[in-house]
This record gives structure tokens, sequence and C-alpha cells, in this order.
């Protein structure tokens, strides 16, 4: 079960689709194993970038069971969802099949301070005993969650263990939500998103790892180990070695199809597809991916890796 | 099938509950026969206001069992889903069961009059068959569709043949899509919504009907019948009557509340139950409506109603 | 000087204009005096529906000048502005004429409770000694502002002398407030916008009036004073005579052509016309306002006015 | 007089304040001469990046006296404001005092294709023969601006000389503009903004520069001029040099006080003081700020800079 302990790299997996739209099983079992092989601690799957939105509530399922039953990491599901009804249905059921925790973002509607913690608390009760990671993510879900707020949630529920933080700019509130764990607050896990383009500054805030899903995961678990040993500088010196790569994948909606190209150049996956809606790359974008890469296996290997 | 001849009054249908959050079938069934006693040409369920969000994959197919093995009229499900393999499985099922045709609202994340199009292209092609309604309702969706896009997914996707209209401000629309049609452009039914606030003046325009939920709905019904009959006054005389009350239930999110509280009044549902998150209705509030109803009972008497 | 006992109708005034976009000066005294006249307890000048945006700051002035020289009853300026300095110039030079205070609306920036308390924090201060009224419109200006946050500007800025309220919905929050006032919190004036179309459920809620520029303002000051002479019954009657016209004028964007029609056929203003980007009314549309107009003459005529 | 030729590095400037708020003319005259210094081929003064919202129309102009006066590069200003009264004034003004253009980003309350357009047509007639930059940037405004919209821009409005691009993602608006011009639309100007952090793939894509206000001016104009003397690996050297600080002033909201932070250590101005709301750096982020300083210009000497 997931808890307030959990650090790394909690690699947020994509969902491989063939080039039909059907789900590619062989292609998820390799995903899985490769990202674990690459350092992961731990798998998201069912999140926005695993294109949760896209599948029927028939196909989760499915995702779920395949991956826990091949993962040997702990697996957090997302289930965000309109309604509490859904949410639960998938909760409960991934639970069941093994999952370690549950993800929820919370939904554009809301707008106040008020309204955000109640949505967390009928959350918390629809759950029961699921641990869940709160999902704090403004430039997708238009909620601007206050560091006040989370800290509440985090005193009301107990299950709340883990923030899969990507507000942006969203340092200050992790050295404010650190400040107050030293100061009493119930310390909970601080996973860090926005394709890691901010992993370094992270982890001297107080994160605890990383939740992100860029195609090269080994990055992050390389400047979090190097980090962790305390050997900063050789922890940027990785994370620069990356950076061209990570900024060109974090363009926002272009970003996935660009992360599955890379995985299917990588082997990881058959096939770069993305479900409807959701485009192909152009082959101007396909070429500066390519040049990235190249530049980025030169300096990595500059650097005896 | 539905087809751009509907007109009259497709009610918008609550989804009863039972104090418990479950679904309360005999309020189902005491529902629809309301409806058609009132007078509805067609009713339109799992919409925005029948809480559609709420219920799960598996709850939504039983309702659209239930309603139209009762009804004697055209049923419209509402298929609007994150993605497009939801919104088929739905639509699939909704349309074996005996739906007359199916209804879509745009996601949010649509922007420009192109993503708009691409959109209802998509949603078009994954319907295969199924008539559909192209939804309209900017205050919730937050997606301006421009007249001429409508004109357009009119052009190309001839299942499109309804259009359920509550664009606001949205007359100048309807006069502008009735002009089009004069010029040649298909013509396709267009019913409106925004809980009849507009509707004398939306016949005025060139509409079909209503397509919306005011837990009055003869009053839709005669409305239309005394405009149809070409006896303007009388519609505004009725029209007028209950303008208090329609402006009161127009007030959003609370709205769908208070024509529960009315539906249970009317004993038409056992229970204004809402699903969370949603609750219920201050003394204040139930006040207000009670004394609405009074003074809108006391002015249709003096009308010879 | 503006204070917490204000009441009544401030009608919230329209700029004026000459067919060629120049100020009509000759308009804007007669609107002063046929406001009054219909019963004005206050005006506001320079809000959104006064086209305020769309003057230059050297036009301001000249207005807030030739209004507060005409009244003689008190004169709310908006002086919502991007920033504070020019926020703090036109407040400065509008009380230096005679205004009895201003009118700040939120930026669309503000997300959290947090921000929107220290932006008004900081307009209190940048505002000084003058008298200001805090607008709560979340359908214009995209920010909610909860109850408990203008408890909170209540409590710590005495300057904040009035809410101008048209959440919708906002009934509640009416209750709320005056439920906070009732167990010590500071009793500011509360007076109600939307148009007027929930004035009399504002008024039974606690509210001390309206501020709207409803085109037939004897209408709120008619319903006001039967209000508060305890006749209910009678405030109904006038309030309902003129609602379909309330409700008509009511179309957001739309409404303030409406309105300047309006006041162009009784009289009141020279012209209809708005400033760019602003266009006039169809034919259609100003049918359907003749016909409202005729009808609620008739009918304001069976009750004996 | 800005046209379709200008290139280069047009720096947005920040506007200098004194601790008091102020403005810190000195500064502002040092500023001039080391943004033009630093390889800039043209200033853009009161921009968003400008705190051009915070100044009054009165600051506004002497702003512009100061710098047109100082400068020896076309100054483009920011003209944007919410109606076209205001915008006329100030444009006016700025072109009168030597400006060679002005620039307008569109105001968040439109939201169709027709809108934007209408939108710039009424700027084009509003500014007269000032050439004019379109500020494209959704991330701040809230507008999406599709490629067919701005080429329909470029048609009708002949002043219309250059583009401001942030869109993000945006590289393949530029290929679409510019294979546009190859099939005989008219070619306009692309500056490209977003901190500069996709300069190299904007240039490969077909831009013509940079707009864009990063503290290390030289940045722009090194890789630029690399790039274009054909020396891409050059180019790449550089960009990836500066990347960790361009990422880092990249945040939105926090990178102004970063950028300011920066000028003042750098002796460019006197004070980092933002005008109000805009607060200061953390102890922390100044160590991060300063740690990547280090960093970069330790990469730089390696490069023999």
């Amino acid at each position: 079960m997931l808890d307030e302990t959990a650090k790394g790299v909690f690699t947020i997996a994509v969902t491989p689709f063939l080039p039909d739209g059907g789900i590619d099983w062989d292609s998820v079992d390799r995903m899985v194993d490769f990202y674990i092989a690459q350092g992961a601690t731990g798998l998201t799957i069912l999140g926005m970038m695993g294109e949760a939105g896209k599948l029927t509530a028939e196909e989760s399922i499915p995702v779920v069971k395949r991956v826990t039953a091949r993962s040997t990491v702990p697996i957090v599901v997302g289930v965000s969802a309109p309604g509490f009804a859904a949410m639960k249905t998938l909760s409960d059921a991934a639970m069941d099949l093994g999952a370690a925790g549950v993800m929820v973002a919370p939904p554009g509607s809301l707008k106040t301070d008020d309204q955000i913690l109640t949505y967390y608390h009928n959350t918390a009760e629809t759950l029961g005993d699921a641990p869940f990671v709160l999902q704090d993510f403004p430039l997708v879900t238009n909620v601007v969650i206050p560091t006040k707020v989370i800290l509440q949630v985090v005193a009301d529920c107990p299950t709340c263990v883990m923030l899969k933080h990507e507000d942006w700019p969203g340092l200050e509130k992790i050295s404010a939500l650190r400040k107050a764990s030293d100061a009493g607050a119930r310390r909970i896990s601080i996973l860090c998103g926005n394709g890691g383009l901010y992993l370094l500054e992270e982890m001297l805030r107080g994160a605890d790892g990383a939740m992100t899903g860029f195609a090269y995961p080994e990055m992050m678990a390389q400047v979090i180990a190097a980090y962790t040993a305390g050997d900063t500088d050789h922890a940027r010196d990785i994370f620069d070695a990356y950076m061209p790569m990570v900024r060109y994948e974090a363009q926002p909606g272009l970003g996935l199809a660009i992360r599955k190209y890379t995985l299917a150049q990588r082997g990881v996956i058959a096939h770069d597809t993305l479900r409807k809606p959701g485009g192909g790359l152009s082959a101007a974008t396909k070429a500066e991916v390519d040049a990235l890469a190249v530049r980025q296996a030169d300096k990595l290997r500059s650097f005896g890796f």
C-alpha cells in the first residue's frame, strides 16, 4: 500500500495502442519492464498522459489488471472522474487488483478554497481505505490549490499520502509544505511532475522524487540518485544533459506524441499511436526530436555514460 | 429515428434518486408518464440536468433501457464523454435499446472554429448511423460555437439533425440559421434550452420548440401550441404567468435542486435527492419556491386554467 | 460620503455617446435628471455598463465632473483598473470632484481566497480614505468570491462600506452575510445587480436595495418602496409586470444595447450608440423590445399606474 | 518605421522602478544602452513584462519619450488596452515620439475566429498608419489565434507587419505561416517569445529572430548570429549553455522578478523592484538563480566566451 514514505521515480506510464486504436498488450508488458529497468520505484497508470479519458470503463480495468500482474513495483491508478460513482467503481476495482493507491485531480468546476477542500473530503470518503494522491496541476485542470488547502486535506484525510506536484511555478509551494511539516503537520510524499523540467530544484526544496513520464526515465532516477548521494554537481550535469529534450517534450498537448515517438524509437512500445483525438508528429518535429536525441547521446557519452 | 422534422417539447428528464443515492426506478416510470401527459413530444435523458456525469457507465444503460421501454415518444440520450470510445459504447447501446438519437456537447478544451468542426466530424464518424443533436451551451461548456461552424457541421454531417440551442444571448443565432436554410442549407430542427426563459422569442425567430426541463413542462407545450395556432397573445399570457418561476429555476447549479424539489412537490418523483456533489435547498429557498408556486397557480386560475 | 447605511436604488448609469463616438454631454445631464426623477437614491458611473473600459483616462474625469456637478444624489465611480496606479489616479480625482465613493471589481487573474483578500487589502490601501464598493460579479469577472472572503475584507478594511452583489446564484450569499452581521460582523450595505432579475427575493434575504441599470429604474424604486412599506404582494405585482423586459435586457453583452435603445426610445438619451466594439440591434430585436414595452405598459395601466 | 523585414533581437524591456515604486529614469537609460550593447536590433517597451498595466496613462508617455530619445534601434510600444480609445491615445503619442511601431494583444473576451479577426480589423483602423505587431500569447491572454486567422489579418491589414509569436506549442504555426507565404501570402516578420526556450527550433522553422526579455539578451543575439551564419552546432552549444537559466526564468508570474533580480545583479538596473501587486524573491529562489548563474558562466568560459 502506498504511504507517506514513497520516494524515487513513479513513472507516468503511457497507454500503448495498436495502429487501429486497440490496446497493445505486448507493449504494455514491455513498457512495464522497461520503466522498472530504468529505475522506476513505482508506476502511475491511467493518468492524463495515459490517455485515461479516451478509454472506456470496460477497458480501464484490464489495463490495471495487466500492469499490476506484471509489475514488481507499486502501482498508482488515476481514477479522476466526472462523478464520485465512477471514481469509486474504478478505485475499488483497482485496489482489488493489487494497486497500491489511486490518484485524483480536481474537476475544473471548483473555484474556491472551500469547494476544493469539500471535494477532497468527498473524495476521501468515496475512496474508503484506498490511499490517494492529490494531483495539483493547474495548467491543465484550471484549479489553483493553495498550500493551506493542501495542508487542510492532509490534516483532515489520513488516506491522502502523496502530492503529485506540478503547479507552475511551484517551488515555493514545496518549501511551504515542508516548512509546515517541520512545524508539525503530517509529512506526506511529494513527487513532482512537469516533465522533470524543475527536478533538481524540486529536490533542493524537499521533494521526495518525481512522478512524470519523460521518455528517458533514467534521467529522473539518475538525478535523484546523485542528488541523494550528495553529489549535486553530478546531478546537475545529468539534468542539464537531458534538459533540451525535457524542454522539448514539455510542450503541452504535443508532448505526449513526442513521448510516444521516443518510446517507440527506443523499442519500448511498438507504435507511437495516440487515440483520437490526438495526432501524429510532423516530419519537422520528428527531425527536431532526432537531432536532440543525437546531441543528448553525445553529451552523455562524454560523461562516461 | 430522430430527424430534422422533430418539434414540440423534448423534456430534459431528471434522474430520480433514492435518499441513499440509488436510482429510484418507480419514480423513473412515473416521471416518464408525467412528462408525456404534460405534452412532451420527446424526452432527453442523461443530459447535464440528468446528472449523467454522476452515473457510472454500468448505471447509464439500465436508465436508457427503462425509459425507452416505458416511453411512447422518442428518446434522445446524452452521450457526451471525455473520449470517443466511451461515447461510442453508450451511443451504440442506447440505439440498440431503441433510442431515437443521441446528444453531444463539446468538451471545454476546444478553442478554435476548426477544433470544434473537427470534433463534430469525429463525433459523426464515431456515432455511425445514429442521428445526433449538437448541444450548444457555452455558459456551461465554455465553448462558443459560431453560426458558421454549426452550418458547416450540418453541411458535412448528415446525421446531425438537431441543434439544442442554449447560447445566451442566442436569438440572433436562430435567425441566422433559419436565414441560411432559407438560402439552401439543410434545415435542421432547433429546440431551445435555457430553462424556457426566452421561449416565446425563440419561436418568433424560427425555433421548432423547446428542449428543456422546467418543472412545469406544460408551460412549454401550451406556449408552443398557442403560438403555433397563431394566438401569440395567449402564448405570451401563459409564458408570463410562469416566468417568475422559470427565472427562479434558471439559477445555474441551484436550478436542478429547485427543479427536483418542485417535481417532488408535484408528486412526480418520490425524493428531491441529488447525487453528491449537489446539496439540497435551504428553508429560505423552499419558501421562495412555494410563494412563487402559489402566485403562479393563482394567475393561471385567473386565465381559466 | 458613502457609508454602510446606503439603500434604495443606485442606478448604474450608461455613458451616452454621439453617433460619432464622442460623449453626448446634453444626454448626460438629461440622464442624471431622469434617473433621479425615477427614484434613484444614488448613481453609479463608469461601471462595466457605463462602457468605462472604452473611455480614455482623459475622458473619464470630465464624466465624473459633469455628473457630480449635476446630481443631487451621491455618486459612486467605478475605478477598476489593471493596476493600482491607474486606480488611484481616477479615485483621487473622483473624490476631489465630489464623488461619494468608488467601486472596484477584482481582476480575472485572481484565483484563490488569499489572492482575492490580498487584492482588496491593496485596494483599500491604495484608495486611502475613499469609501469603496466591492463588486462581486463572477459571470463577468470570472472571480468567485466566497462569503467568508467578503466578511474578511469587511473586517480588515473599514472603508469597504458596500457590496454590489451580483453573484448568480447569490441569494444564499445575502442570507449568509446578514446572518454574520447579526452575529457581530460589521453590517455593510448590500445593493444588488443582475439587472434586477431577483430583486424581490434579494430584498427578502436582507438586501438594502438595487444597484443596477434596468432601463425602467422606476421598477426598482417602486418594488423597494412597496416591499419596505410591507406590501409584498404589491411589490410582486410590479416586479412581475416588468419581468419579461428585465429578463430580455438581462442578456449578457446584448443587454447594454437593449438598455440604450430603450433609454433613447424614452427620450432620456439622444442616441443609442455604443462605442466600438459594440454593435446595434437587429430589426428583430427592436421589434421584440417594442412588443414587450407595449405589453408592459398595458399591464402597468391595469394596475392603475 | 517597423516593417516586414525586421529581424534579430527585439528585447522586451522591463520598466525599472525605484524602491518607492517611482520610475527609475537612470536605470531606464542604462538598460537601453545595455540591451543595445548586447545585440538588440530593436526594443519593445510597455509590454506585459514591462508592467504596462501597472502604469497610469500619464506615466506611459514619458517612458516612451525617454526610451525613444535614447535608443539607436527601433522601438515597439505595447498599446494593448481595454478599449480602442485608450489604445489610439497611446499609439498616436508613441508614434509622434518616434516609435517605430506598436504591439497589440487580444483581450480575453474574444472567443471565435471571427471575433478575433474583427478585433484586429478594428485595431488596424484605430491605429491608422502605425505599423503594428500582433501578439499571439494564449498562455496569458487565453485567446487561441488559429494560423488562418493570422493569415487573414495579414491579408486584410497592410499595417500588420510582425507576429510576436509565443503560442505554446507553436512551432507548427511558424511552419504553416512560412508555407503560406511561400505560396503567396504576404511574408511578415516573425519574432518569438516564450523567454527564448524554443529559439533554436523557432529559427529552424523560419522565424526571423526573438522578441523576448531573457535577462541575458546576448544569448538570443549569439544564437541567432551563429544560426544565421550556418553554424547550427555552435548555436546549439550557446543555446544549451543558457537553457537551465532560460527555463528557470520562464516560470510564469515569477519570471519577471527573476529577470529583474538578474538585471540588478548584472548592474543594469539599480533595483529589482516590481510594482504592486508583484512580490520579491525568496532566499531559496535567489540561491537557485545564483547557482545557475555560476554554472552558466563556467560553461560559457569553457567555450571560450
